[in-house]
């Protein structure tokens, strides 16, 4: 007779299929799977579809789309694990950028226009600046890891987001509750230069409302290395209105600069688009309860829609908040950016503190749990938690 | 029965299959088509072709061949539907670059070799140059839409020519003269810069020795927005030769520059293939007929073969005229330019008032037609109306 | 009757594959060859396999892998044909980048990091500096072949290395030693820029430990042009180690710069992998044999393993030794480089002489033998043959 008492039930072993790697030198084409196919029992109609996109500049760019039976995802391998939009319903989280392919990044020069090539290819929801550095374009004076005097001309926020994934993998749980997860790595490597691993990961359950932005960065190099991360999540209509508002509890909050502050009053709330409006930035430093998470919520003029994000505020202590509230055909945005600093010049953020580094063989943890709303009592509850954490 | 006087017969919609489509996420492989697959009665042999180019830099560069029975046209929807070369019998419109494939722009950096990246994929019969500038290189000093200064190092002709369309197609009436179309819609947009949506199209009918240039622009953003256009048509060997003859009636001409000033008298005849010859560029003012627009030709030593252009003044008022008449391995060219404005710097052009803006959804319209003459009489025909024009 | 005696028996064209043209617009997916193919009479096991790379910056390149029985290496077509690495038992000729990847060029902004993009795609064994430049990046003022001033921003170690291939081909001779040949045209042309075609070869017969890259170099244009070429040959461990030595008959070593010159008496023995090792350059004069060829090696600490390069130095006359023996995971690496000139910056090397020029139509050809030792008494032979030069 089996020791029952002693004996656990093994684990099984996630289902996992690869669908690009360098290491097995391997990309899958059309590739797609349903809770059918995996005989989840109890869950409801899930998906995974990987497939690659053709015309003008996305031609051959790769996306994923992860359909957990209530929300729907499409993240995209060839920019850098980037997530171009999140639907639930009606509920959209994205923008209308006036870009309006989902560019390779082999039509993107980061250098083009004075270093705002970034911009040229710029169309996700969520998309990482970094990893060697973020912000504004321009020279950069620092010491390298060998002690060196060196110089360099950034480009806007970096370069990890025009950089195709070399191995990614989707992944599910074959226990409840059946997460779903797409991890890829992205590497920034070069010779005298950073040598950054990402591993980005986007999960969600089964019917949630929920999903989760996980990463993890290390420095592969045997020397020391400074690194920037923010992460730029943008959102446009239907959450993004006149009326809409921005919500987080802060100890304070800076204007970027002097025309910002001509406005800091409305810091929080969005006008309608507007034709011609000059972007306004505002720095915040959120605060944390007890366990040291932050919460932001966007929501729409009714307050029966929105979006919350939380994250450790140990990982990523900034947030930057962009109102860019231009014509609809301009790109009617604002961007929630919680990063390890603020996108000014990697000067400025050195200065000031905001540029950490990695030792030799170092990782760190990243992570954003992202909420959707849909009715006046959801965005209540995360608007009454932000006023007791502001309280 | 039926009111039969008040019918019109309907008239049947073109042919029509499209080749790449961002909107549908499409992009055909090789395709044909010919004159037996519609059935068109008393039609000459025509056809159209579409293939991709391999090897070399030329890696994936779609091309699409038009037949007509009597030219043949060669149409490259992967560099912004610039059309590589024209064939007639023994006339070709086109010449013998340096650059010897046709190249992808992933293989092109156009601010390599200080801004001047655009002459290493330059071998077009004919290219557009823009659309946020077009001319030589250099930093540009403006006011954005919004109203701030802001300042550019803009590469040589703009991004256009380096822009891979999103939309092809081609279509063909089924009713006389059977107008066989080649359409392609290039964007160049990006936030916090232009937005604009080139349609492209180039036409002709069985049989003909002619074809057409006929292109839409649009102003898809919120704000108004500078743009330049210039139509870099490029002729080499048979047409080009000692003794051809370049023909327009102007009111002006200007040398670009002292070098080209010395040799203006000789500026409307072509010397021999001369190694180590320095280009020479003249800015013209064509005068335009009764219905506004301006003819002009290039013809070869015995005036038995030519080439010529009409396009309105309202659409096109400039025209540069390029002479380099290097050794035919170094490309023996010469380029007959309609424009919005002249290919100087920017800053000059926009000083000179020849920098045009559109509106907020606002589009412009350009065509150019082409000739192509094979006897003295054809030449000696055009010759003449040119000759009315300057009289 | 045949008149026997003045027949000479007819040579049989050797096999011959063609992988990539641009000429007959081809480009051959996975390929591959075994001796049983060609039913070569007594030779060992060889094969000749072409795939393509996939998964990140690899997406797309193609490499061929060549084994002769005894040795195997690896070309990548993409990459300009240069040489991934070399293998023969447990010795490597290579080296392990941080630059995991075969990066594609369309993934290589050469501008990038102050002109020293390059170093992004950097991982071969052996690859080529060139060809219009080659050397440390920066501002260079120089006459076009036509006379003008002219200034260009050069970028690290010129375009040759991220320049596709327009022609490759494997030929095998059907006679012994039943030589095997991967060639390759690689060009960089433009209008108004050089015009090189450069033709390379890498070949070995089955079952050596030799074998020969030779390249000729043709200046396709019709004015004289400067060019600069550079085999930049790579070694990591296993014959890199602590206590590794490089061996040369010289007429002088001059160290780059001061940092180099207050190490100078141990140029040539390695240290242990360092981390935080700031690179060392050696600018050596060798000494050629009665044939005007040098010999220079590198052997492991045990001087058990080693390889030799012989060159002649009247097509390249100048070698470069490059300590950069950083942590393993940092690159620890050492290059053996020799050239037509050193990699200063080009208006250094001009000013020296050491910027040839190629006449219009001009060829000039290069070759480096190469052999794998694998025992002592090879080794000492190599030794003892640099002893003799020098003394």
């Amino acid at each position: 007779m089996p020791k029952a008492k002693t004996l656990r039930a093994p684990q099984p072993e996630p289902f996992r299929q690869t669908l690009t790697s360098v290491a097995a030198n391997l990309q899958v084409g059309d590739w797609q799977l349903s809770h059918r196919d995996l005989k989840l029992p109890g869950t409801p109609p899930c998906s995974v579809r990987k497939y690659t996109l053709h015309g003008g500049k996305q031609e051959g760019v790769d996306v994923i789309e992860v359909d957990n039976g209530a929300l729907r995802f499409t993240v995209i391998p060839t920019r850098g694990m980037g997530v171009l939009r999140v639907e639930m319903g009606e509920l959209r989280l994205g923008w209308d950028s006036p870009v309006r392919e989902v560019v390779h990044p082999k039509f993107v020069n980061l250098q083009s226009r004075g270093g705002l090539g970034w911009l040229e290819g710029f169309n996700e929801w969520l998309v990482r600046c970094g990893l060697e550095s973020c912000g504004a374009p321009g020279p950069d004076k620092f010491r390298t890891p060998t002690g060196t005097e060196a110089a360099l001309d950034l480009t806007l926020h970096g370069k990890i987001a025009n950089t195709p994934a070399s191995e990614v993998e989707v992944t599910i749980d074959r226990t409840p509750p059946y997460r779903i997860r797409v991890r890829g790595r992205v590497d920034e490597r070069g010779l005298f230069g950073p040598q950054f691993e990402l591993w980005t990961e986007i999960s969600t359950e089964p019917g949630s409302n929920c999903f989760r932005v996980e990463d993890r960065i290390r420095n592969a190099g045997a020397v020391s290395q400074e690194f920037q991360l923010l992460y730029h999540v943008n959102y446009g209509p239907p959450l993004l209105e006149a009326g809409a508002r921005f919500r987080a509890a802060f100890k304070r909050v800076t204007p970027a600069n002097a025309y910002s502050a001509e406005h800091v009053r409305q810091f929080d709330t969005y006008a309608a688009p507007t034709a011609g409006f000059a972007e306004q930035v505002y720095f915040l430093e959120p605060l944390a309860d007890d366990s040291g998470r932050a919460l932001v919520m966007l929501h729409n003029a009714a307050a029966d829609r929105g979006v919350s994000m939380t994250f450790a505020l140990d990982q990523l202590p900034c947030l930057t908040l962009w109102k860019n509230t231009g014509a609809i055909a301009d790109g009617y945005v604002t961007g929630l950016e919680p990063g390890t600093g603020y996108p000014n010049p990697r000067q400025v953020e050195r200065q000031a503190g905001r540029v950490p580094r990695l030792a030799p063989g170092e990782t760190r943890s990243f992570a954003i749990d992202f909420a959707l709303h849909t009715d006046k009592a959801q965005v209540a509850l995360a608007s009454s938690a932000i006023d007791r954490l502001q309280g």
